[in-house]
């Protein structure tokens, strides 16, 4: 938590201190999913363009992101460009490049080094992504990557964290919760009375190769659907609190309406604690205008509507599944902490 | 050395494994200065742009790049963001937005990242360049930093290390070795003889602070002068190697003719091997044809001609101020190892 909210204040640090400089090239900058650049020229000819930049970036460290002893080198590739790729789907954009920055220390092999640049092209081979360039660099502890991801939004378009709206529904692909799970099976000590505790990959692969919503994120970019969208990479209440400060509005959520993922073997439905505030589950988080439909499943993935936004700039967790006194709470944003040595 | 060629074979590697998918999107990738991309449309409605969109990434890394106790924050902050800044310059192009990744550990107080933040962000403002976002993270160990820089160049003009061609002239600006040396006098400790051995920032700004020869790229850029460019981050002799291995040509250069720097107090000429083989002088290396005439300054800066392209895939080594049989070797590239901790 105090990493998270050290990192919040960074970013914020940042902001205040660059916010003199943002130029009509930059649409939005820190404080999105992506950058939103309009690169329409060179030099003093400036040219409206019909296509707006999109660029993320985003860490993946060793002991912090991921485990050498948990996580396959295909898997830490692939969740490596997931992660630019999730941020990519969360403005509704098409990826076009993938740039990635990578430090090795001294005990990494080759064959690690192999099997991770597999799991993260074949992603970007899926999503037709070009590796274009990067750096790499001996790092003095632990594995660094950063993978920036370049992609394309039609000018104007691309969607928001701030484009919410008293009214609107609150919806989110998939299932929440699934990868905080996942962690916690890894996380538990093998013991005499359960010895395979560790979880296997197969009875939770979305933890350990995340597929980003690229597809409905571009179906609802199209079609003009999200009035404000973010990517659930932090956990959906601090996703949401991102929302609705952008958008200086508020939220209400209910808790029964919540899609929890199944984990395990057997599989079992997650707690609602790790649907709120687990993270790294890559799904969509959007609003929608009242006046709109939103299907049951688009590009395959079903969607649920989970609230709506209100005026009152606070997030509200209601249970409609109780009776008329149901329960109702101040829902606030836990930091989603990953995971530690 | 073994850490540069692990390097090599590590971006060699990523580009084999990546070479099938280059797209008609990316005009250059893995192996220039910058990767050029060519953004012109979303989804399949790709339209013929005006402008080529450079994107470049560089790690920072504590130990490796940079020592808190012999660089000051606001020389770190400085020193990140000219590093990519350089590379747009090495391309001829300018810098439009740049995107930080910080990782922290817990030791760095909220003062040295005010002051870092106030070294990137002034170079920033000096050339109009966007801090538009990045990352934030806890660091498992030391500060590691990366910078991207999203640049433009007019479509087709940018310049790539891969134009050289025999009978070219060989230029490069200002003056080389100056950083390496700047580096060796850090690393003296300080003895009864000379208690003060540690360099003054005053007596080499330009190791602390280097300035990207932005103007010059984009001067060269603008009138056709450059065959092909490359900025000297990893030294004249691995940056030249670069050169000849993209153009597949090779190199003579005159030892007499390299504009050696004076460092220290009282300022001395750096020894031949540093000016061949030090790093981190971002100055630019760059071929005319023998028909384009140079000025002896551009932007102010000095230029000076060092040799020729010839058609031999060797690079030698003459010295012209030597008698008839001059001494004539070949010039390998020496990894630029920065320095251990």
């Amino acid at each position: 938590m105090a990493k998270i909210l050290a990192e919040k204040a960074l970013i914020a640090r940042f902001r205040r201190l660059a916010k003199g400089g943002r130029t009509p090239a930059i649409r939005t900058g820190i404080g999105d999913d992506c950058a939103v650049l309009r690169l329409g020229g060179f030099g003093s000819k400036r040219r409206k363009s019909a296509t707006e930049t999109l660029v993320t970036t985003d860490f993946s460290l060793e002991g912090i992101h991921f485990r050498r002893d948990w996580h396959s080198p295909e898997s830490v590739g692939h969740r490596c460009l997931a992660r630019g790729l999730s941020d990519i789907a969360g403005m509704g954009g098409e990826p076009a490049a993938a740039f990635l920055s990578l430090a090795l220390p001294r005990d990494v092999s080759q064959s690690w080094v192999n099997r991770f640049a597999q799991g993260l092209l074949k992603l970007a081979e899926k999503h037709s992504v070009t590796l274009a360039g990067g750096d790499a660099a001996e790092s003095p502890d632990g594995i660094l990557a950063d993978i920036i991801v370049i992609g394309t939004a039609p000018a104007g378009k691309a969607i928001l964290r701030s484009g919410a709206r008293p009214g609107d529904g609150i919806y989110v692909t998939g299932e929440l919760g699934g990868s905080a799970a996942a962690l916690q099976y890894l996380q538990k000590r093998p013991s005499q009375k359960n010895p395979k505790s560790k979880l296997n990959p197969r009875h939770y692969p979305r933890h350990f190769f995340p597929e980003p919503r690229l597809e409905v994120g571009r179906i609802l970019c199209k079609k003009g659907l999200a009035s404000a969208m973010i990517d659930t990479s932090d956990g959906l209440s601090t996703d949401l609190a991102h929302i609705c400060e952008e958008s200086g509005i508020g939220a209400e959520i209910d808790s029964a309406k919540i899609p929890r993922a199944k984990v395990g073997n057997p599989a079992h439905e997650v707690d609602l604690e790790l649907a709120l505030h687990g993270g790294e589950d890559y799904e969509l988080l959007f609003t929608v205008r009242s006046s709109k439909r939103i299907p049951a499943k688009i590009a395959g993935i079903p969607i649920t509507k989970i609230g709506h936004i209100t005026r009152k700039k606070k997030i509200f967790l209601i249970d409609s599944a109780k009776n008329a006194r149901a329960s109702r709470s101040e829902l606030r944003p836990h930091g989603w902490e990953h995971f530690r040595k």
